[in-house]
């Protein structure tokens, strides 16, 4: 893997495209789409809330009936989900009309949206905005970056992610992925929408297995606010046009299964660090824990907490809050055994505040990127998760979100 | 039960004081003192929390050693946790102090301290301070209401609560309690302090049976932000100075036990409604659930969910969040056959969002109390919880906390 321009379309055989169709009200992209030549093997991941969004039910569908798919296209500000039987019809007629642009059926269309819920979609808008969406379709690096703007709802940032890796026998195969965050994140998944792409030729079974491999401590740790949306998505898109194949068991599998969960991995950390009206990149890390759950369950509670995340917005060395958090976070463990430190500081040791310096204290807080390790004596078991601090902005964008 | 003036020391037999011993920076009260003229029964419910602070500790220990306990003493500003053994040692040097003062034992007094969380208690200032402290108790309601004043750490409003009931025989048994909140709540406790007076005659077991009763559906179906705090107690002192004694199975039980939850859940309520930076009280019904565990799994998702909450701040009718957060709660439930009510207005029939009036609706999210109910078609279980909406205050108190 090398440091390269990261873009949905850089593997090969894709384009990809992004318009205004006349959503969000301040004229910026709302409307993506991502094509490949042929048709691909695709794997999703989805949110595990109960309440699915329409467009989402649809995908599920069409990905779990074997067909081979061919495009994505993602509307934002409309959530598509609430709104019954015409939520799914809605549905039907964006991908049909993407199908009819293409030349390619329906069925090959997945639908993705994400915004406000219980409102339905301005449909005749998406119609009427296709033809152009197809007609931008490229695989310039421009055309990319406009599709990862396009999923974008309160982003300030897209989110683009690319791994290029050389097979055992030589042969280039590259894995690119775009993806919005940024509110109503938590595991699984959060009101994430993310689309990746390779040129690999994968067999679906362990496409699913190494997307699920990826996806578990990446997507699946990244809280900003604890809640877990109805829209969330994951899929990836294996077209196969590199003519290289990732076999089970083999090297390459090994080599393109670390490529996946590194872009994964980058995508879950951006998303993190964009988390709305975030000023600080958060990382917490807990080792010694007595198992896998428990350990999950600490870095769930600290990462939840508001109080930990107003403390770190505030640069307020209160990390009795974190010490808190571990408490009730509902793992069993020692408490005149734990250390926590922060940015290298050590600031209880055995349960216990040590006397530290408030200036170098609130030197490490200025920083942006806050690494929050908790260390326990019970076993072996580690976890991590990426959040974010909590600010005015994030109250300010979320008691005004609809208007 | 009537409306009464509500104050701690309105049960016979029982004095209290509250005074600025220099430990809050803005010169106001942050020791209180509740005193009975005899040995009482005692019962206490504690936090959930694996950290308890050393007050608690201590506290818990001498309940459960079968003292007859006299007193509870509170400190607000440092939660005299997470320092280790000075920490309980300080706790008891605060004990004896009263003891001393009142001439008592201090296994007889109890201890109870809120705030910030690894810094050791300035145990001299209390200890000079606790001989004016004793020097002011009394039964009158100034005294009671300065040691509701002085158990408040971000509180707006002091809590105090009420009941006088009739017995069979006539005879005449008076309930009160005062309470502290208001960040770091959420069950099982909350960071929260209420010390409850009565003046019945009860068995121990008895007591904590209608104890925990009280506080099962009251204090721990409270939420302002998912974070239990190290040091939450409920404590009764019961005197026996009515000269009326409580029997188990009779009609009594169920009136004092009646009176018990009311006021329990009186206090709730107001610690609910003065969570950090509320501007609304907010109570969250579910009807119909599967069972109890699910209908408690809901009301905790939408009391907890940050994007609900701060969509009652900004009063937008966002509802959809409601319906997001009920979706993954983890209960189980039909998402096609749910309703959900703001005000007693339709918002979502049978998971479909109705087409409701925005003016309307704005209308009702302008009023202080927000009652949501959501309906479900799964089975006969209900739920309740109380919270607050999520405002720029709560960012602004919990980012500067300790200073």
């Amino acid at each position: 893997m090398e440091n390269e321009v990261a873009y949905i379309t850089k593997p090969k055989g894709f384009k990809a495209a992004g318009i205004h169709a006349g959503l969000k009200a301040n004229g910026n992209r709302d409307l993506g789409l991502v094509v490949s030549d042929c048709p691909c093997v695709v794997s999703g991941v989805y949110t595990s809330n109960l309440v699915k969004g329409h467009s989402l039910v649809r995908t599920i569908d069409r990905i779990n009936s074997g067909v081979k798919p061919r495009a994505v296209i993602v509307n934002t500000r409309i959530a598509n989900s609430g709104v019954g039987k015409p939520g799914l019809e809605d549905a039907e007629v964006m991908a049909k009309a993407v199908a009819e642009s293409l030349g390619i059926t329906s069925d090959e269309v997945l639908t993705g949206s994400t915004g406000t819920i219980g409102v339905r979609l301005p449909i005749e808008k998406i119609v009427n905005a296709v033809p152009s969406l197809v007609s931008e379709l490229s695989d310039s690096e421009e055309s990319a970056h406009n599709a990862a703007l396009a999923i974008m709802t309160t982003d300030t940032k897209p989110k683009e992610a690319t791994a290029t890796i050389t097979l055992k026998d030589g042969k280039e195969v590259t894995i690119s992925a775009i993806a919005k965050g940024s509110g109503m994140i938590h595991p699984n998944l959060a009101t994430m929408i993310s689309i990746f792409t390779t040129d690999a030729s994968i067999d679906k079974a362990l496409l699913d297995k190494l997307l699920k491999k990826a996806v578990s401590h990446t997507f699946n740790r990244v809280s900003v606010d604890g809640d877990t949306s109805v829209c969330d998505m994951v899929v990836i898109m294996a077209n196969g046009m590199a003519e290289a194949t990732i076999k089970e068991g083999s090297e390459d599998e090994n080599l393109f299964g670390e490529a996946l969960t590194s872009i994964s991995n980058d995508i879950a950390r951006m998303i993190a660090a964009d988390g709305e009206g975030a000023t600080k990149f958060v990382e917490i890390e807990v080792f010694g824990a007595r198992n896998n759950d428990d350990a999950k369950l600490i870095v769930t509670s600290v990462a939840r907490s508001p109080l930990v995340k107003t403390a770190i917005f505030g640069e307020d060395a209160n990390i009795g809050r974190v010490l808190t958090a571990v408490g009730y976070s509902g793992a069993k463990f020692n408490p005149d055994k734990i250390d926590i430190l922060i940015n290298d500081m050590l600031f209880f040791h055995d349960g216990i505040c040590v006397d530290f310096d408030e200036d170098e204290a609130g030197k490490l807080l200025a920083e942006h990127d806050i690494h929050v390790v908790i260390k326990l004596c019970e076993g072996e078991a580690y976890d991590r998760m990426y959040t974010c601090d909590f600010s005015y902005d994030y109250v300010k964008i979320n008691g005004s979100y609809r208007t």
